[in-house]
């Protein structure tokens, strides 16, 4: 698509510290966008020009200049926006019926299932100025029934995707996290008992857009790893 | 709409323990749909029968035998679904542009940002083995962060919604968690010093098909409390 100004994406600096950005990076590989980055501190998304585009104040927000700068918030919803107004060539999306319908119940799963509680396990094993065993166990027990729903549904579809026979949105949003498992969410879970589910993982993974975008993720994951442990040793 | 057949929506027995397939019987009752509820037991919903319609067995489900029984999940891909079929008189949702991407950051904000904390906290002040005051402190600060964001996006917008200067379906979805603050998930909690956000819960608490939805839900409510609080007891 020529003839567009890059989009821009918040995001945190430190880069690593919300998986979310990184579905709107992969989306946008995806649709061959051009896009930029813009680094924000965390303490900045609570400040008046950061709540004037997101009122809830936080990262991703995508701004847009070729479209007004119309500003999306949530990464959901970006991409929603993304898939309307960009992929009309349905690389991501199915117009058809039930496909498109069953498209939105894995984003939002996504969104309401994955999102919030692998989000809690970081904040339990990491953040929070008490050790609690029984959280983290929740948490735990909770990302394997999650691993569990998407291997069954693999295997009992049989197909590589989540909907249909082709890589849709839903697929690639998820991915953030679940790579996140093995660096920062959840180290010590061996998920090869999860045989669907890890190829999937593996096939979405070695997509040309995917695997350019996991290249700078894998850099910031590297180094908020670093920046996790310094929180470790000073609790 | 004559000739249509009542759409199945599956919510849990007890009625109220899920405050989501709530949001759903608002949708469906704003947009004149007829509609009966069909409800399941718990455990029933991680049997065979009910993870073949949604593979993370959860409520609520919806069956449209109008359009092939066709069987979404996830509150939010159910409103979605429902908006696109269903609302062609535009009742509850924009087609310009930016409104229509703004109302889909409510909507995954609703998904993501309210539902979950909301039901940690119900989890961990009724549910959990242990109790843990950090971690209801958390969810606490959560819930008034929530209600200071909604609060203040009404504030500055100066309307008396969400996006624009009429309801949509983001403004309905808040709904069902914003009225259990008072009863099963914060009780304590006086909201009164956020005024904009507890005018804009009258406000769309009084629209005729919401209050008809609200007088079985409260009902429903009431009983989930009485059944709370025999779980409270024999901690």
């Amino acid at each position: 698509m020529p003839d567009l100004q890059p989009l821009v994406l918040y995001a945190f600096a430190p880069f690593a510290a919300s998986a979310n950005p990184w579905k709107v990076a992969f989306i946008l590989e995806e649709l061959g966008l051009p896009y930029q980055f813009e680094k924000i501190q965390a303490a900045d998304t609570k400040q008046h020009a950061f709540l004037s585009m997101n009122p809830n104040g936080k990262v991703p927000v995508l701004r847009d200049p070729n479209n007004n700068n119309l500003t999306t918030w949530e990464s959901g919803a970006i991409i929603d926006y993304l898939i309307d107004v960009y992929d009309d060539h349905n690389i991501l999306h199915y117009n058809s019926s039930p496909e498109k319908h069953l498209t939105r119940c894995w984003e939002h799963f996504q969104m309401s299932g994955q999102g919030p509680y692998f989000g809690q396990m970081v904040w339990y094993t990491t953040f929070h100025h008490e050790i609690l065993p029984s959280v983290i166990e929740r948490y735990g027990s909770e990302i394997k029934r999650f691993l569990g729903v998407i291997d069954a549904h693999l295997d009992s579809q049989e197909t590589d995707y989540l909907v249909g026979d082709r890589v849709t949105y839903a697929d690639i949003m998820f991915l953030p996290y679940c790579k996140g498992l093995a660096t920062v969410i959840y180290p010590d879970l061996d998920t090869s008992q999860w045989k669907n589910y890890t190829a999937w993982v593996d096939r979405i993974s070695s997509r040309p857009a995917i695997a350019r975008a996991l290249q700078i993720m894998d850099g910031a994951v590297l180094q908020h790893k670093e920046y996790l442990a310094l929180v470790a040793e000073g609790k």
